[in-house]
């Protein structure tokens, strides 16, 4: 007789139900791909009369997901609920202590306990899957483990939150301003409708590289700080010069080893419009990944959504259904190297940096006195007067220069009175 | 105590030797990562003295790798000869039989002879793994069989010959002809030096279109006639009208389910220059699938070369080595579908034809009646006088018509004074 796995998912919202849909859907087909047989035999959310996209099973709802595991036998559960910790992490934490296999596309919950639960579900012989957690549908971290198993990855980078990616291409192309576009992400549900923030100020970027590193680099997951910077600050004006220069900016997420130390970050990055990254536009995700021997491969697909996240949940159930009982981060936890964190002063960039200016005469001597005195050269200059306001926006494309220098050469601007605002500044992708 | 696995290499060209090194390179991390390790036992090429890039150990060297089966106990068994009959098919079946895992890149031994491998396999409890016949580094098997395997996959296409990509690329960049540009592929070892007519007349895509269609529909290898075109009649001209159009021509493998019917064709293809295909260029491969519910994913990567094949060889190692006892195509061989083939007189393209003519009065006319008379419309057309030669260049763009209508509406100008030679077709990309 073939196995019959019981199946638990718990949080019902956009992604939860969607999967609960599909795991009907695909009894049969999973059946023929694993040999065995699936039963949803539990399910739970905070409401049980939320009106959902699919129909629920109220026999087998609970409100408290903790009951579900003194119930029954559970030997798989979905978590769906997606906080970084409360409920989210306990119901993880007693699954796999209770020998369940745990399968959940909580990248803040895995970014910041991933260490721990890891662990544990290594100690109770379970798996603790997190492909969803990534680049949605794109099956980035499977890649990583499996099909570039024994590859020396030295730098993964790309577009990893599809909501900034929006916003971005949608700027441009609409010629709106950030509060406007992302008034229409809104709408589109791109974008979370009661606090966006953490899309936009990159931490969720932020927690998905930190998973990328850890199994890049068969590291712990880092909780060293580093650089992290969201695109609230991009104006439209910032886009519209950039276009003028065949550049195109992006958010983009970069894990890289730099003198065998660690360097993570997410800030917007002007990249070359005729470049591969520079064409990911819209909702997008784009994963690129360098390694030896493979060279460069790129993993493109949608990046959110119930679909995509649900077509990922899925390959870590298949993934459990035939067997393959794996390390979370692809080797034992206790070969996991934790790396020391490169110091982000040393962080190397040409720089984009555009200053408002009274237009007076002297101004722009005082700003380039200044970036001398700190030996930034100037790559380019473009002042453009605005005679009416009597102000000038002038750019400057500089060559490469430390994060700490060029904080320090502009710390000064912050008390000037020609100039009005403190200078934007993005990083040129390297 | 650790479990041993005793490997043994046939075929020790460029990929074989570039292996064996990775293998003795590696045996650390993929002790860690699978918690096995692994000896290398047996070795085996034509030709001992052929200087070779690595140096190979003489003890363990068989002239015949048939005889390695019979001294050794062999777990893992490598095949990097290449052929699809011949010793190839001897000595994976005889493996197989042995209840030895087999792993090859041999993408011609597997679409001629997958089938009956698979089952042969799946009989003996052993896995056959040839994620490396497929777009070189690219884990694009390996993703369809898990991290995408519950999608329902609607349609898979991309270039997967990076030898056809590369002299494309070529000839629009350096603006040099189809055998000039041959010949410095064959210098820079991107085309088989003594006979690269398998990479040109599509041949190698087909043959991987083959194990993409059955990997992605969960069918036999099919065997049926489909379409298959290569580069070999592509001229710079060609390349350089299309420029001026705005397209690009491209060697592309597609399949896809047509009524339920597989459709598998490789041919060279126009496409937009500004889409991501147009802009894959030189020996890069890309594979875009389209499925649900994940979307459009795309991977991208080196398709050829020792590194990113080792690439993939490495990696089926590692799922043996942990113990993923797969079923080849991802199923049991007894659930694969025998597809009905689609009818390739009902494909359906809009069309470039390029007409060499004499620069009479009427010939125009002559071509425009003839389409007419088989409702095969015209987009665009462009006649360019060679009035030194008194000749003209005609290209047309058609609107959308069926490979049988334009067969029979073409025919006619074999035997035509007026008409050069037989006009030049290129399909466009839908």
């Amino acid at each position: 007789m073939k196995k019959i796995y019981n199946i638990a998912v718990v949080g019902l919202g956009q992604v939860g139900i969607y999967l609960l849909n599909e795991l009907n859907n695909k009894k049969k087909s999973i059946e023929i791909k694993t040999g065995t047989k699936i039963n949803v035999v539990a399910i739970s959310a905070k409401n049980i009369k939320k009106k959902r996209k699919f129909k629920i099973n109220k026999r087998i709802f609970y409100s408290n997901p903790l009951d579900i595991l003194k119930k029954h036998k559970v030997d798989i559960l979905f978590e769906a609920i997606g906080l970084s910790d409360g409920i989210s992490k306990k119901i993880v934490e007693k699954a796999l202590k209770s020998k369940v296999h745990v399968i959940t596309p909580n990248k803040a919950l895995i970014s910041k306990h991933g260490n721990y639960l890891a662990k544990l579900a290594e100690k109770n012989n379970v798996n603790l899957e997190f492909e969803a957690s990534v680049a949605g549908g794109i099956p980035i971290l499977r890649s990583i483990k499996e099909g570039l198993a024994t590859n020396k990855i030295s730098k993964i980078y790309g577009i990893l939150n599809g909501t900034s990616n929006y916003i971005l291409s949608e700027m441009e192309n609409s010629n709106q301003k950030f509060n406007d576009v992302l008034i229409k992400a809104q709408k589109l549900g791109y974008a979370e409708p009661g606090n966006p923030k953490l899309d936009l100020n990159g931490f969720d970027a932020f927690a998905k590289v930190r998973i990328l590193s850890a199994l890049a680099f068969n590291s712990k997951i880092s909780q060293h700080k580093c650089l992290m910077e969201g695109i609230e600050k991009i104006e439209l004006k910032d886009i519209k010069i950039a276009n003028q220069l065949d550049l195109r900016i992006k958010l983009l997420g970069i894990t890289e080893l730099k003198k065998n130390q660690l360097f993570e970050s997410v800030h917007p990055c002007l990249v070359n419009k005729k470049s591969y990254i520079g064409n990911v536009n819209g909702v997008m995700n784009a994963v690129i990944l360098e390694g030896k021997p493979v060279g460069e491969s790129i993993l493109q697909g949608e990046g959110a959504g119930p679909g995509p996240t649900s077509s990922s949940l899925l390959s870590d159930l298949l993934s459990i259904l035939r067997g393959n009982i794996k390390k979370p981060f692809g080797i034992p936890f206790a070969q996991l190297k934790a790396l020391k964190s490169y110091n982000i002063n040393n962080y190397t960039n040409s720089l984009y940096l555009r200053f408002e200016v009274r237009d007076r005469p002297g101004v722009l001597s005082q700003i380039t006195n200044r970036l001398a005195k700190y030996k930034i050269s100037v790559k380019r200059l473009i002042q453009t007067p605005d005679k009416i306001n009597k102000k000038a926006t002038i750019v400057i494309i500089t060559h490469k220069t430390s994060e700490i220098n060029s904080k320090k050469c502009l710390s000064i601007f912050k008390n000037n009175k020609n100039i009005l605002k403190f200078p934007t500044l993005i990083r040129l992708y390297n």
